[in-house]
């Protein structure tokens, strides 16, 4: 059985770790963080586990076969290449890297070690994303025509990251995952409303090559919490609302059809779809366990999981492009052009 | 007391048609509309009102005093034009006209002659926007940081103008009326997804002068219909939800505060105020019979009207400029280049 | 082509008129209003219709064959006797009578002279109790566990009925159009809080013979409008909410199944299904014309409506067993021993 | 600091454990469970507790001043009855026995050793309760009409108690809480849909001698989670939604005043109020802490907590004649004379 060990036990660590030991096929092996309480909370949960301020220690274990990164942003490619360079499989925490560059060189690194480096993008192993998946693969929405995101609450203000790189990311990834065609540019603003803050709140535009057109508001300063988007088809419509307990998932048989007939200006330009709407069950299991599942088999398999270093590299261009459009107040930035030529 | 012709009646005409009935202070005189079975639905319910196909004939009456036009939008130039040159008083649909061209136009022949020129912003004269604006001019909401707004429905596709024509136009109007700031550019991304047919999506992101940033989601081809305004304050937060029959108006004591000794890096960057929410008791009175005593007051007394023509311009600058910046896929536009020296 | 004579123009009797005028199979004939006012709105609104003070003017019209009776309550049976004394079919609005013997009378007497006795149990004829109907007929329901219904809002205080006959007697005509079997007994409590008022908050439990158990809860004093019905079967369950613009009706694939297996204390008692919910598509047509039509095709075809008289009969007796457990605190009535031994 | 034990380590009592560490002034001490497994949970969270199998045992335990006992309803009497004879403080699980009698010999226990009874009605020491009961001291709702609650959802079934002594209690509990009156009678109705099993649905009137009306709706086969109790006062009207993470607790400033002028039969009965709703910020801290902490001080202190065991004995009462009314099919059953004359 191969053996995992967790850098990084702040907010999100403490969650991979719980999702290991639901996992049979997965020894949770050794812990690192350079805070003493963090360890000490560490060792309560998990009183057999090998604990270690440093992550180099971590990471020259030799039970240790596979690392998850949960440290700041700025923290991860360093502790991902040092992972890769020792052999170790990599689960990264989201999003992947803070530039392209940096994300270009993991995926360069694993590619040549025949590593596993997988990001930890959680939406897309969930029921709810994994069932509009399986809607639009087997044709029941149609074409996509737009994806259209609000995810917005008050706070968490960050420092190291704004709210593009906080929460736009999610919605990236899950568009990664469902919109089966190259991005081509993003158009993005944004403000900071606060004094030496980063920014809190985002509109981005995002233009694909099949002609989708995605759309994220992201705000960390909205009175009430909310995470739902619309998804456009030719045939079907969907709300996911994550918000929601039971029916996250709402499928409509609502659209419009061109209105073949209409022979002179005053008729009417289309017909209107009003059909039933449907909530499919979904899957109750965790995300996060499913996640780990994925990456044990992708360990065992070499089967590339959905969410690879190249969904990470990807999901950061678009990062980086939502980024330099918003200094430009919303002029669209081409993608393709922020790789390098390495 | 002054008289009123009403010219148009479709679909909006026949309310401007019965709100008239509702206000003492005004007569309403005379109805033109080119389809006899419009006039014959005119007839049925206003039975002692002169009938007209032409409406010229109309605005040729020596009894009305006012026109109300209720046409398409790429007719109201050339009947506002007419009637304002027979020296009626004009309350033209919005928006007032399709260039910004025409709407300077319009501005300078009702000044030329001090006849009053007000556009049909009907949301401005609603109790919902009214108590917004309370809340702004009595300092309550403190610095509006953003205005997000989100109109989407199924349908009504139309022909002759876009759903930023359509429905992004009542939200530029409540801008103009709620943000006491100059617009300084628009950015926005639309799509059309059926053929030969406008744009029935786009998001615009608006810049005022004075920080205060607007975003404004709109779509025809959505499956439920919203109608909902998340404005951000620094003192408060609002949400406007126009298809609630009561609450339409919530302020939350909400927000954010730099937190003053923060030192180190680790330390919280914000405190979060989480206080009660309010839901004022809003006018119950239709805002279409607020706005049309406006209109008679404006007449009777001269005093210019919130919604009045330069307002009107305003709004067709800022619809003008939208449309401009969706050709450049979401290229920022600056407001004020639109205009002709005239 | 049969006419019909309106008696009462005072709340509903408009919404009648304007129906019937959309009825092509009958021709709305004359209006009978005690209150000149009213009969003045009703000849501005159908010019060529005959306007009477008294009612009795109405019946003796020969070119009325039909009659609409919506005046008050404790006027329904004198009116509607009249009128089936004259051979005029008639459609009364409801309740049908204030007492069970006056409904047997009516009924006796329809039956006499093969008239149609129809009331107006508007709810039945929505597509949203057809759809419930449709359901439950064609078993995908199983058998009818429980209605469970919150019918409250702000006012109408009313003078001579108390809530239960304004507000339960819909639930009642519900019941008797979805439950298939005869109702034994109610329990139910009531309350008045404002002094000299009629009751204005009422709960009543009706139990049917089937096992089938309903719960109505009743209320002039709320602070919100609901109107919301729970019901559950062995094989799904329905939320009805009249209030919501759409999905008025949602189907829940959700139920339990008793745990066969089970055979000690500890295990579980049963198994849950949480399947998919789905709402279907309802028919937008108005219910006051489907039943207007239903009446037209009853006066035609001789076939009883679904809201005959003994409808309104069962209705009556079920309002009558309710107002007298109330004042028992919620001894149980029987029905059955209400009707006279005629 | 007095050291608390805890009896049953099944579904609750992990919680109270869980909760007395967050409270600095009480120590667990020991943990009794007949089930190993559930020991060693036990043992994992708490590592320095004492684990018993024997309730017995841990009675005994000499460090151990109280005990909160967590185990199913029919044991809470042997073990109370034991703590109490042994001089330990009780704090026990909701309902407190299964029967008047065993409630009155606890109560009766507990004075004559001066020992702290007192029962776990958790929602009483939620913000969201005690917001109520403010409004209610402080003369805001004004005379108390009715409280009328919806608890309902799918499952859980359980074999020792039926819904109305699982669910019908937190109201119980919440009315002897809120309404300062004698509750007079209780008329209800109950069904079981499944064979060999308990009740599942109830319909429970309250009647009090100040004329509040208190109406419960539990129900454990709805297709959705409902918990939202309707509060009419004179004044105002509340809305207690205990499903919303925020605004839990909504407050509306509406109402109905008798018409005093209105003399005939046509005119108006009553006057409305509709004025602006409100949604207090409520105390975030956990309910079952807040408890703890009550228990310590009444223990320290000698003071009585709001749910003593007078409280606990008023709510068994109710659920006995809640109980006893369902087998007559509604008939009022009259508190007060279900006490026995000890």
């Amino acid at each position: 059985m191969p053996g995992i060990g967790i850098i990084g036990y702040g907010y999100w660590g403490p969650n991979i770790a719980r999702a290991v030991t639901e996992v049979d096929a997965l020894a949770l092996r050794a812990i690192a963080d350079p805070s003493i309480p963090a360890l000490e909370r560490a060792g309560r949960r998990h009183p057999s586990v090998h604990l270690e301020t440093d992550w180099r220690e971590l990471i020259a274990d030799p039970s240790v076969d596979a690392v998850a990164i949960a440290t700041p942003v700025s923290t991860h490619f360093d502790i991902a290449l040092a992972a890769l360079k020792a052999g170790k499989h990599v689960l990264v925490e989201k999003p992947m890297t803070d530039s392209v560059f940096k994300a270009e060189l993991l995926v360069e690194e694993a590619a040549r070690r025949a590593l596993v480096l997988m990001v930890d993008h959680t939406f897309i192993y969930t029921g709810a994303v994994r069932a509009i998946r399986d809607l639009i693969d087997n044709g029941r929405l149609g074409d996509i025509y737009y994806y259209d995101s609000t995810r917005v609450n008050l706070g968490l203000f960050q420092r190291d990251v704004n709210v593009i790189w906080d929460l736009a990311v999610h919605d990236f990834a899950i568009l990664d995952f469902l919109v089966r065609s190259k991005p081509l540019a993003i158009s993005a603003s944004a403000a900071a409303f606060l004094p030496n803050s980063p920014e809190n709140l985002a509109h981005l535009s995002i233009y694909f090559d099949n002609g989708t057109m995605a759309h994220l508001n992201v705000n960390w300063m909205a009175p009430v919490k909310v995470r739902q988007a619309l998804i456009g088809g030719s045939q079907r419509m969907v709300i996911y609302d994550d918000m929601q307990t039971s029916e996250k998932v709402k499928i409509y048989d609502r659209g419009v059809d061109p209105a073949a007939g209409a022979k002179t200006l005053r008729e009417q330009l289309v017909f209107y779809r009003m059909g039933e709407m449907r909530a499919p069950a979904l899957s109750p299991k965790e995300a996060l366990v499913t996640e780990i599942e994925q990456f044990v088999h992708s360990i065992e398999s070499g089967e590339r999981p959905p969410s690879d270093g190249e969904s990470g590299l990807r999901v950061v261009e678009m990062l980086a492009a939502a980024s330099r459009s918003t200094v430009l107040r919303g002029q669209p930035i081409e993608l393709g052009n922020l790789r390098n030529a390495s």
